[in-house]
């Protein structure tokens, strides 16, 4: 019998990573490509399917050994129609992605939130892989992530659940969120609000190597440079990390009562600044969950990186072929 | 072939409710008991089983014809285990309710949390009827919630999901909550907060109804004494409970973005006073739930009142026989 293979996609805002892997999940191949998302849907589905030939062309695997293609896309989406509905980053809104790439391909495509992809990796093939309840959040830009309950992505009610970033975390902010709202999670949490405080500190002359390495102009200052400075002893900076640990305590405190999961993995950009403020994490986390969810909680990084993704991608394409890993 | 009857049990913390239904979860007989919770694990355990023989005396059922006995008791409970762990209502802990009951009775004995139960009975029997995917929510002295997702309990990684009034709603609240943490969902937006800031006008000497009516001593204000003062235009007592739907529609909404349900149903004695509150509530719901998520969800009264946990309880000890109700 030959072997079967597995094309996964990740379509970001600005590159699509697309790897082909066997059956036990091992990538075989793996490309980049830019997405061009200013160039509009035609462009980007071109793009995207460029990256399927490429995958295939420079590995030795046969088509018709291929059974399935996943593709992780930024939600929210439309599981039933197998839509990508609306994203600010790709300029695009209500693709049919699945049946666009069915038809290109001739294979089965499945369509999942990166973010629950990028969970459903970290449980098969990461930092989440002992258990089968396990929370995945990522810090960056914003904040994501995937609720993986019994070895499956939790979808809740209508398929969109599990939007973490835009759960409210301070009803009376004035940090504004992308979604519109004030005040949510990956508005005041994220390596964007670490950000718009180093900017303000910057705006308001208050003395800090903030203002030094940004040499006084805002725009410059990113969560990066905050770090940074934080890592020289500059009390702004560390006082800007910590609030951000208490924040992300709240928020993961808060997952916690509400989806008593056995294993908390971290991931993204902000985590590389995770010794600025893991320890104001984790005191705000056991001052805010209830004791019996904290009871045998684990606490762990996230071992994918920037893999994550488009490993998820394939995660999900895999379906029960993913389960017998187990 | 004879019937299938059924016993749920709803341990309270001054009132036992024990029922008796039929397989299609028709209540054929009901006694209230007296819990006695400050007389120790003993005497609580002896009104039960009590309960259950006069539940079964006063009906013409056999006891070979009852199938199970379901027990909706305050959580936090150990599943695995069948075990109440604390209890500050019933003055004990570690009991194993499972077992007692089961060895007494000899029938195959259920345990669930009681809000996870009176959401299975709004579920099956009540507001929920229509759909699979449902948020309850009750609103009394404290903020409990269930969650129901593909017509099943959602008990989440480790079975203590759903702690929904222990989500923190407002950081930097003052407001202590039962569980040791401040500004807690149910700290801040349950007939316990609507007392309290009733309390705090008495206190200061605010100009209001809410002084008139409680004779200017604080002790005696609840939510229902402000809710008599807001019906006659006092101010004050009209903005607690704006206020108390606005942090209402911010919890839900957090819930909207994390389960995504396609119906909310409201329950709890603070909702006998809805006509103060809800539109704030929806407004903040719209304000901060995502737009997809919010789409046809709907916004519903639960129908079961102080049944809800027994006729729960009834639901949870049915399984497969509930299923088969849909």
């Amino acid at each position: 019998m030959s072997k079967s293979y597995y094309i996964g996609i990740d379509i970001g805002g600005t590159k699509i990573l697309t790897a082909l892997a066997d059956n036990n999940g091992k990538i075989v191949n793996k490309v980049k490509t830019a997405t061009q998302a200013d160039k509009g849907q035609k462009v980007i589905i071109s793009n995207i399917l460029n990256s399927i030939k490429d995958v295939k062309k420079s590995s030795s695997v046969k088509k018709s050994d291929i059974r399935k293609i996943g593709v992780a896309a930024p939600g929210p989406l439309d599981f039933e129609n197998g839509l990508i509905i609306k994203n600010s980053n790709l300029a695009w809104s209500k693709v049919h992605i699945v049946d666009i790439l069915e038809s290109h391909t001739k294979k089965t495509v499945v369509l999942e939130n990166d973010a629950n992809a990028a969970a459903l990796a970290e449980k098969y093939f990461g930092a989440g892989r002992d258990s089968d309840n396990i929370l995945y959040i990522t810090i960056s830009t914003g904040i994501g992530g995937g609720i993986i309950i019994d070895g499956q992505i939790f979808h809740g009610g209508k398929g969109n659940a599990g939007e973490i970033g835009h759960m409210t975390l301070i009803p009376d902010s004035d940090y504004q969120c992308g979604c519109g709202n004030y005040g949510c999670f990956e508005a005041v949490a994220s390596g964007t609000a670490i950000a718009r405080r180093g900017k303000n500190v910057v705006k308001q002359k208050r003395k800090s190597l903030i203002i030094d390495y940004s040499k006084g102009k805002p725009e410059l200052v990113n969560a990066r440079l905050v770090a940074e400075a934080a890592r020289e002893g500059d009390q702004e900076a560390l006082q800007i990390y910590s609030l951000t640990g208490r924040l992300l305590g709240i928020g993961i405190a808060n997952m916690v009562n509400l989806f008593d999961p056995e294993i908390i993995v971290l991931g993204g950009g902000v985590m590389n600044a995770e010794k600025l403020f893991i320890e104001d994490l984790k005191e705000s986390l056991q001052q805010r969950a209830l004791n019996y969810n904290l009871k045998n909680l684990e606490l762990k990084k996230a071992e994918l990186g920037k893999n994550a993704g488009v490993v998820g991608a394939i995660a999900v394409s895999m379906g029960d072929d993913l389960y017998r890993l187990t």
